[in-house]
């Protein structure tokens, strides 16, 4: 399922990305108090040390941790750093690595090649992996099963549950593969699962999380996090000849600190996910339930075309979806849409008021 | 579907793959006849230069040749050539380029992306192709639909009909798609359809083809023919970049020579496709009918258990194959196994006969 | 000549790098002022509309413009671009894009191969590309002259004078070569030259510029400037896979705008070449001439260590060189270091003044 | 040094190249032989497993071994396996991976890079390599030295003594650096070196040698020997992949058993050589000394045109090479040309003794 057309103008009720929304602006306070003297670049600066130290007391245990400036790159460098080219990294089959980053992974790692799976709300089924598994793979005519690709929050608006990624992440290992994750809503999904950053990642299986800030609040800042820094070896070079060594190093850092720090991720999230269940809410009592459950800041819901009109001329913006890769039961009326909705930390409960009563006509 | 285990001892009743067979005789001779003196090296002899005639001459217009000693050199070149790096390629789910060259046409491609397509006996269903590109494609954010690669015939031995091409070729084209085929089995096919090499290829649509003589009997010779020339500007540099450019380079255009000359290629295909006729019919009066019209030279039939392990122990060779991608109007008995048997200029009608009795019991 | 260590701590006197220096003001308050409201992501915004027509106007033609955040960014996706895999991108031995990029423009162009020119100053001697030139090239055994680049400002503060980049782009285009310009300090050279952004790029010859604003007094923003809009096609893809699609891109573009604004990056550019000429100057004074002219913004001088000892316990900051691939008639001697100073923006007269003190003994 | 124009037409006297010679009788009537019966593809056959044991016998341990049917694959496969992709791989500025591959270790090792080095008769010098190593190198900035590539022997016709060698070796070593053997004429230097095969590799620190048969008589064969076959893991894909496993794999083996049997390798290289003495000789005594050692099967003498012509009226076949990169004290007259001439086992002494007529007129 992919982004179609954008309807509607760039306005309030903004529902179109959470990469629509602006910069925090503590983050942004973060950036101005930073611009002070000079400093070495390429990330031998201060700041960059501490979000490093950061990262680890976040996850309790060492890692190494490399900024980049978007998640496509972040995704990208940590896939071909954890397959060989003739590996195969297993994720949904609607995943962001598979779907929109325009061959990403792929051209990173060499003509590693994605394998898509199958589940609901954009979640791998487990037996869907298993099942995949027992096909013929490996050397010297089959590439190799070399990585899980689990995104989480979903690119659905879903979260996979502890035991869920535990089952995952144990058929993966039978097989020798490594775990990624790709987590640019990882702060939604934990806000969402009540466990601590180490539980939700390394503690269940977890190799290499793709960090995202930038649709929670930074400007343009994730990271790349290896709970096992012997893992990364290579890695520095790998960003830098990827392009994705920023020289003002210092600039990258510390939106990653401000975002880390006081909890403000955290908040952040837990403001987007609230506008999210909100607005679920709202929509269920006016005859348009999402599809699937609201666990993070997207909610997909089935409107009618007028209504979708109502919404358009009033001025809210989102996205309609392909709804033809939706599973039968899920089969959408011709006079039906299918829509996303994205809130953030900026969305506002009027914004959602409001968008509900247009809907409601 | 992919082969899973080989079974049996390599002797008579060979039927694991065209590979396995000898090179004809014509081929042999041949190689020998042209050992003699010296000659310019990488392609620049007289042999080379009366195998680019042959093939404009086949195909009734001037083409481009570019001969490889692999069947995945050529269709991974071929396809690099054709798409972009940001390019989606659409086969077959399970088409050879997509699970059984180790991502050739991957890393040849600087990271494109195969988009693998159902369809019954391993043809691209026409339905299926024009419901994917109905889908979001483009940049920046998705893969571009570059090109179409039909298999003829397939690794089934199922063979597209002529207005089966032109009605995949017309949904491609009218996304500005290019067709690439992979003839490994051209032959076979061809002899199938009663068409011309041309009617078969460029005058339904098709820009490149690879053409296949290592499975009709040839030591180690494909050739990437492209129809259009111009096309073609820069292929000699990526084969030999890619390690594809033989430097005695006569004793692999001999090969396609001989094959070529007095209608060897067609008549030793024809051996193969009577022979898997043969080996088709009596199966059934034996209660075994191949699952898929048998139209090239490959049959997969549905067996017990205990008629495989009587043909084991005969000496037969074939291979198992994984019988879970089937369809579920497909599916096998656990009693049963799914095998494909493989005929090749080279298998003989004592080879059935014995076969087919042994199956009978 | 490439960085050796790093003299000195982080304080005053800081002429390490242009990229140690912070943002300028007028940048950072842009950067604040976007900061409200939603904005649609990935380019499609208004910001970056607007600085696409800003550099329409400025290289008075209508040109493409791609934004990314760091200068080898910029260099990779350009050259790779430009030439096909099998294709010679010909610079100075010591260009950036050769010996500083790890390898970013082979890995972005699909292992397409940089071929090193010598010439004082680190420019390009134009015998030296003519000489180059008449060797063996060409497929397919050979790799084909496709691009030349040129570093303008080069790394050793040198500028190109426009009748220079003339006779090297006549040998490049009569050998059908492309022309890149790497343009990180491009301001700088400009201020020098006198000339406007179309006489110092496109109407002498340039295809396409790797625009500069980082060092220049951006946070992260560089640009790709296709002075033939034709050429640039697929080049979003390119940007999309390369991970270099900024999402919340109107705060990359917001960068560019307010530095082509009033006029502000030839200001910036001017101060900081301004303040090299000071350096220089006063260095030869106290018996350190530069040697090589001081054109832009890097001084390289030849200090006895005493000095750099003193300048360190000072805290002066800047790098030591390896100077052993100076030509012969520069040779150091062993009780001196050849050193590099780098001056920005954000220099001052009092940094300098004490600088040379200090190195006055 | 490169290959300009093929002078005379092909007829005897051919010195064009070993490549232009047909296939040893011995090895073609191998192939012959094994064109009996059926043999399962793709190197598990067991004529392969033979060859897999001859090399570990020749070579005195257990090694891993993967054949090939082209020089170019088997350098760039063994350099992207032994290099990551921001490794340097360090040469000799004119070695045969550097300009006569169009690419190919940069194509197959991810953009990995290749510095050439200086040295006489196209043999690395010791001093420069460890003046190059002085530089500064490694990550993430600079690529990381991986990898040193020797030529033995060299395309010059000149061999590297043992003790070279180990200097070599010594330098990369102390460095992290894999050593490769480019042995596209192994047989050649093995003769003149009077070493034995382990002696001539690993003992003295070779890790992988790309070990050629097609020059030295085969058809199309060549192998990457690993002597750690531990090193050796992923590089079975990574063969499939780059098209390069041959699935009628019994006619590449067989041509190697037959090279390497009853001692026909070293035979046929001795001949080849005892021919190349054999007109060094004759040519120092009208006047035409080789301008380098004549170690090998190739040597290099400066004639005058006049003489050129007549033997090219004569049907003499050879190159003429670009003499401007050879050192000014070898520098060429005008008058003059240089030429490489190229025996081979199926050179004659009468070819030689003609030549030699004809050149003194």
């Amino acid at each position: 399922m992919t982004v179609k057309t954008l309807s509607g103008h760039n306005c309030c009720m903004n529902f179109a990305s959470d990469n629509a929304a602006p910069v925090a602006p503590e983050i942004l306070d973060a950036l101005a108090r930073e611009n002070t003297g000079f400093a070495i670049g390429y990330g031998n600066d201060g700041t960059t040390s501490r979000v490093e130290r950061q990262f680890s007391e976040l996850f309790e245990r060492d890692v190494a941790v490399f900024l980049v400036a978007t998640g496509t790159a972040a995704n990208a460098l940590a896939l071909a750093h954890l397959s060989p080219p003739w590996g195969a990294v297993f994720c949904h089959a609607e995943a962001h690595i598979a779907t929109d980053e325009c061959g990403a992974p792929e051209f990173f790692g060499s003509g590693l090649k994605l394998v898509g799976l199958p589940g609901a709300g954009r979640k791998i089924a487990v037996s869907a992996l298993e099942e995949a598994l027992q096909r013929a793979w490996g050397g010297p005519h089959h590439v190799t099963p070399a990585v899980l690709s689990l995104t989480q929050a979903t690119e659905a608006g879903t979260v996979y549950q502890r035991d869920e990624i535990a089952r995952l992440v144990a058929a993966a290992r039978a097989r020798g593969m490594l775990v990624h994750m790709d987590g640019a809503r990882f702060a939604n999904a934990l806000e969402r699962l009540g466990l601590t950053p180490a539980e939700a990642t390394w503690r269940v299986g977890v190799d290499v999380l793709s960090f995202g800030a930038t649709k929670g609040g930074a400007m343009a800042a994730e990271a790349v996090v290896f709970f096992d820094p012997g893992r990364a070896a290579g890695m520095s070079e790998r960003r830098k000849r990827g392009g994705h060594l920023i020289s003002k190093h210092r600039f990258l850092a510390v939106q990653i600190e401000a975002f880390l720090s006081d909890n403000l991720w955290r908040n952040l999230a837990r403001r987007a996910n609230h506008m999210a269940d909100r607005l679920a809410v709202r929509l269920a009592t006016v005859g348009c339930p999402p599809i699937w459950p609201v666990e993070a800041n997207l909610i997909f819901v089935v409107i009618r075309r007028e209504i979708h009109k109502r919404l358009q001329e009033a001025g809210a913006t989102y996205y309609v979806m392909d709804s033809e890769s939706l599973p039968q039961t899920l089969a959408v009326d011709r006079d039906c849409l299918l829509v996303r909705l994205v809130t953030s930390f900026a969305t506002t409960e009027a914004d959602i008021d409001r968008f509900v009563v247009i809907a409601q006509g």
